[in-house]
């Protein structure tokens, strides 16, 4: 089994690119949902639901998010009233959130909605939320703390970000098959998502960070950086602003520790010699999943 | 002003037709509030509701709930995901339970939810919870004791009721404004609702009953039973099965101590004496507001 720890759309991308090259029920995901939020009293777990949807062939591409062909009958009365609807809900989408915190209410944990809604989309992967426990990454900015949707959606992460933390992170648990999944598997990627938003909430579930670094010989990390830029996100503008050189360099180096080889670019390559001299063993390839044959590129690299 | 102790269907089309007579501004509806439900997660309140679209204009004719030319993207998707649907939420209806519970959960009182969105509906008509806190309707059937919903619509009231009980009513405060409502009104109306469903879950408030029986001599009610038998949904078979004579007659002695005066159907006129010798005065008029000229002649007569 390959375990890829997963933020949202660069993670989902990557796990539909490792379809053509292993069996979904070879690969678990454990997801990110430092991100998730309760808007309306509705439980919704945005990178989840991305990767679900996109392994779902259901993703709007358009958007970058939701639900294909999506309709807003819902938003759209929502306005009407007068009511809050920065945070877009689509009504497909909204069906996702009403079973899931009907569910919860009912007793369920996250991990067996996300079982059940995997299931209910014909998706073979496993996908693990990294917790079952509420935890909720807050972003410090020059304006004040705020929620990790308020930065990233409300506000468009268009406001100097100055620390990053989880909260409730030290007090959760590791939702059931996280640990063993990490520990058991052939390989361990860190797809190409946000490092500090979405793979740091991960490790901030006590216990991760342990057995990931123990595997640190398996453990890949692919690249979100792409000659200094995010293909979305605002990761290289928090990595500056974090301190951190907002290069694939930068990006091994925040993850060197735990992994012992990272994926970069073509466009990369000059500095696959640096990422070398930091313990880190370079791969380069293409890591654009612009096109069905780049996609596959990458995942025969990542499981090389 | 006058006030109107309201249930679902029945108090709505008696509200809509007081405005034949009235300022809607003059007329404050005090409203049932123990059917009221979480569902997904989302606070539900289908009497509040009811009235709200019928005011508005809204009401869904053809079901009997709900807004007109309703869709039913979401839970069509719930129902693909296997989700519960048996509570049918429509596109539009669902807004108005997202507004509402953003607002309770951001600390608004349901009061406050209440004015606002008859705000937004346009409606001048002051709507009151009975209370703002939670009470629950329960129904003891042969079968166990079951929610108000599950009764009403899951089993549509199609099971023997042995008792009914207003769960949380004993610790619960009347909202805002009920009972000074109550206390100054120019006249009290009971609107042809449910008496053990509809109006008892108002009576069960701390206050609601006490003041309401001070103000005897100015309490009209209007007669939910026709011959007999209910418009719609169970007043005639509850009142039989909880002992009582499910005739208008019946309906008055179950106010007697409530009321000064009964409004009750033309095909009811033979059994007035009877009405009359409980220490009611019966007014007989025609009370199904099937058309704009019986509605208005209902509203003069329980205003006269």
């Amino acid at each position: 089994v390959i375990v890829v720890l997963s933020g949202g759309v660069g993670a989902a991308r990557l796990l539909r690119a490792l379809r053509t090259e292993l069996k979904p029920s070879d690969v678990t995901a454990i997801v990110n949902v430092g991100d998730d939020v309760t808007m309306h009293g509705l439980v919704i777990c945005p990178d989840l639901d991305t990767i679900t949807y996109t392994l779902a062939g259901l993703n709007n591409e358009e958007l970058g998010w939701g639900i294909v062909g999506e309709s807003w009958r819902v938003m759209d009365e929502l306005a009407a009233l007068g009511g809050d609807t920065w945070f877009r809900l689509g009504d497909r989408d909204l069906a996702t959130h009403l079973f899931r915190t009907q569910q919860l209410h009912a007793g369920a944990t996250k991990s067996q909605v996300t079982a059940a809604l995997a299931q209910a989309r014909g998706i073979s992967e496993r996908l693990l939320p990294a917790t079952d426990d509420t935890i909720a990454t807050m972003i410090a900015t020059v304006d004040g703390e705020i929620s990790f949707q308020e930065y990233f959606v409300a506000r468009r992460h268009d406001v100097a970000v100055t620390g990053v933390r989880v909260e409730g992170a030290a007090q959760s648990l590791p939702a059931p098959g996280v640990l063993s999944a990490i520990a058991a598997a052939q390989r361990i990627i860190i797809a190409p998502s946000n490092p500090m938003l979405s793979i740091d909430p991960i490790l901030a579930v006590p216990g991760v960070r342990d057995v990931l670094r123990a595997r640190r010989d398996d453990v890949v990390a692919v690249s979100p950086l792409i000659g200094g830029h995010a293909l979305k996100g605002p990761a290289e503008r928090i990595m500056v602003e974090l301190g951190h050189e907002a290069t694939a360099v930068g990006v091994a180096r925040y993850y060197r520790e735990l992994i012992s080889t990272m994926v970069i670019d073509e466009v990369d390559a000059a500095v696959a010699p640096q990422i070398d001299l930091l313990g880190v063993r370079s791969v380069v390839t293409t890591t654009v999943m612009s096109n069905p044959e780049h996609a596959r590129q990458l995942a025969k690299e990542v499981l090389a």
